[in-house]
């Protein structure tokens, strides 16, 4: 299956116009009045300006442009904070961005259903502040706070606590969509069981801005756990550490989160923040958190995880049970992208996700790549749930070694992940960037689903096209 | 859209010579050799007997049916144990029946990625079974033991512990495919975080047979939980038991279930049983369970829950703490279902799944259509997912009345369940029964969507038609 691409109508005068009736002058830019960072998104490889940016402020406006868009055979790309870090939200293609960000409404919180209904623009740590105020508890914690809920929702975000809460996806439980014909529907609601057709829903989520505009996200919410603890275990190297986290999730304990880290890389943030980090002499770290209701339940808990660590190789057991020493820790933890970023001219990256009882051969695998192509690769990542964030850096390599380099790596590392039974992304998504190692993993079949599946839903592929498996 | 059907080649002596041919005689069955049972599904509602049954072992053989099957345009239902409600398998434009119940191997326990990857026809009961034996823990626990995983995963099904645990969706790690084309794909795996395209495992879940078959699934486990406590809770009435369910969520006991059930119910099945259940004075009950590793963290829950119990009104607190008092309740609880079909001469169910905070006004309207309509109408069910269990009971009414007043007593139900925001089924399905009321609810347009999705998976319309949306 071929999908015709650049068969779009360039946007004129006409639209302009017709965008202005609907919104005002103050919410249509276009030419120069387009701000250069919608061109890009946080990584910045891939750039493209939009030929017009509207600005929305509720469903029925965003329903009208996408109405207009198809009806004119226009592209659309909805665009949120620009955190992400694989393409998904720059217009390849021009045409029309619709800026979400000013549809940032907290709706309605539910306390007999613990739901939050929020509209699209909110911001991922605005729902965190809200919520804590009632007691409640919004678990999914991607790295990136500032990012947008539908954001996190089109790449179905994952973040540290997934060990033990899940991803974006397992706390949405309804969403209102504009579709590509511009017709808006609402999805799932405030059930806890739903069987009635196909799940859209969970097809929505991860689904990178490609098969429909989310409007509007009724989210699941927890009670909030009272108490919680961090714990550094600092190893002789990384195999080790990582060796420990089989056990670790096998043990009754249930950890909110198990990262690993790498002393160069806590360096690097150490040095970027300008803070110690509580301990710097091991190779290698891992760090566990532990919440609950009750201090003695995580006391238990972490107990018994200190005894497994320690049997497993750790050479020490820091416990972080004050504000002050969770925040040395999770600050240091919180800017190793800034900080790997901050230490070289250019970097890219690859999320994969393993099987928890590969991790360790992955990483291990990247130490190979880096001596063999004489590069520089950093790692952290989530231990816990096989999810790596592998950076590799440009550092002072000309454009034409680096882009080599970066190609060959990177095929390297996919076909390792391919290998292992992984997958491309974790929770970064395909967007642009990784379309052609995701094609290399599914292969012609289910990619040609995939593409089937993208024109059930936008027979016109006028949404945010050139994505994910075109 | 409207979709062609019965435009399917009959099957033929060419056809079954295929078929004998790849599976020898003993695996294929047509005409009287057919048994009966194969004809509905539990609840019988409707019946078709498929033209050819194929017993399949493996999912070459599998693959090479359905390609057949497609290539001479003939319709292929897989089929299960039938413990569907909903008439899901049963071939309603005949064709091949594909059996997978002898697809039964249990493949694989992964210990350090805590999956199990089994055959589609493992039945549920087995599945516990195994990884008990492993300290291990398959949470999903539908009514239905007897069911196969596969039916499990087409269904989605739901089952008791959903309110700490979920759905059996949320325990679908990866599944092996067959395409309506014959091809083979696999989805997902032993990753616990994935964003690389979109989400086909958690689509196929709850697509009832329609969009391909399972011929794998890499299920995720968990630690087993050492201990487990249920509570038994009398209240006056139905409403007020109901009415405590917010509160309790919203506690911080996290309880495993919380079913609600009604004197009469009560009563059917201790006579059904010829046993008795451990109290029978009140109007209505709440049962609650709650499991942990400790035998103090499960007390401090239900002490906490005991409290709040008898602050909205339980009359009373008994705790079933021994396997003999466990036993007295659940065998109960778990035979309702075949005391109230022994109750009467036929029945049909509703299955809607509504907010929580919405269940006590449902079941109150199901009294209110029990004397509108001068029939008998029995509820029981999951009070913690709002998932309700309401069955319409045929006692001696005469063909016509009966087929009169269960479709008026459906529509009022289905109606008042979209004006609660509730969903269809939350957790038998739609199959063939349901199909007018999912229609009903979700609209042209999402429904035009799901048709568009069969069709991208099944250009040819050839697995498991007329079933979900068409």
């Amino acid at each position: 299956m071929t999908v015709e691409l650049d068969r779009y109508k360039a946007i004129d005068e006409e639209d302009i116009k017709y965008f202005i009736n609907l919104l005002g002058e103050k919410r249509v830019f276009s030419g120069d009045d387009i701000s250069e960072d919608l061109s890009h998104d946080e990584l910045g490889g891939i750039s493209k300006f939009p030929e017009v940016v509207v600005e929305v402020l509720n469903t029925e406006e965003v329903s009208r442009i996408v109405a207009y868009a198809y009806e004119n055979n226009i592209p659309v790309v909805p665009r949120g904070a620009g955190t992400g870090l694989v393409g998904a939200s720059v217009p390849v293609h021009g045409g029309i961005m619709i800026n979400m960000c000013r549809m940032n409404k907290i709706l309605e919180l539910d306390e007999e259903n613990l739901t939050l209904t929020v509209e699209p623009g909110v911001l991922l740590m605005d729902i965190g502040d809200f919520v804590k105020e009632y007691d409640l508890f919004y678990p999914p914690d991607p790295g990136e706070k500032s990012a947008t809920i539908a954001g996190n929702i089109n790449t179905n975000a994952g973040g540290m606590r997934a060990v033990k809460y899940g991803v974006t996806r397992d706390y949405v439980k309804g969403l209102e969509l504009v579709l590509p014909t511009g017709e808006i529907v609402e999805v799932g609601g405030k059930v806890v069981k739903n069987s009635s057709g196909y799940n859209i829903k969970d097809l929505i989520c991860g689904s990178e801005g490609t098969l429909a505009i989310v409007t509007k996200a009724i989210l699941k919410l927890i009670p909030l756990p009272k108490e919680s603890v961090s714990i550094l275990a600092p190893f002789n190297n990384l195999s080790e550490a990582i060796g420990a986290v089989p056990n670790i999730v096998k043990s009754k304990t249930n950890p909110t989160s198990i990262e690993f880290m790498e002393r160069d890389v806590i360096l690097a943030a150490e040095e970027f923040l300008g803070k110690k980090f509580p301990d710097n002499t091991a190779d290698a770290y891992l760090l566990l958190t532990f919440d609950g209701n009750s201090k003695e339940e995580v006391e238990e808990h972490y107990t018994s995880i200190a005894n497994i660590l320690l049997k497993e190789g750790a050479l020490d057991i820091l416990i972080a049970d004050t504000d002050e020493r969770k925040e040395a820790i999770w600050s240091a933890r919180g800017a190793f992208l800034e900080a790997i970023k901050a230490s070289t001219t250019e970097m890219d990256e690859c999320d994969v996700c393993v099987p928890i009882s590969k991790v360790a051969e992955f990483v291990n695998y990247t130490y190979k790549l880096q001596q063999e192509f004489d590069i520089r690769i950093k790692n952290f990542g989530h231990a816990g749930d096989g999810n790596l964030h592998v950076y590799i850096l440009r550092d002072d390599k000309a454009e034409e070694e680096w882009n080599h380099k970066l190609s060959e790596v990177f095929r390297c590392m996919y076909d390792k992940s391919k290998e292992l039974k992984g997958q491309v992304s974790g929770e970064h998504g395909i967007g642009y960037a990784k379309k052609q190692y995701l094609s290399g993993q599914l292969g012609e079949v289910s990619l040609d689903l995939l593409r089937r599946i993208k024109l059930a839903f936008d027979p016109k592929n006028i949404l945010n096209p050139g994505k994910v498996c075109q």
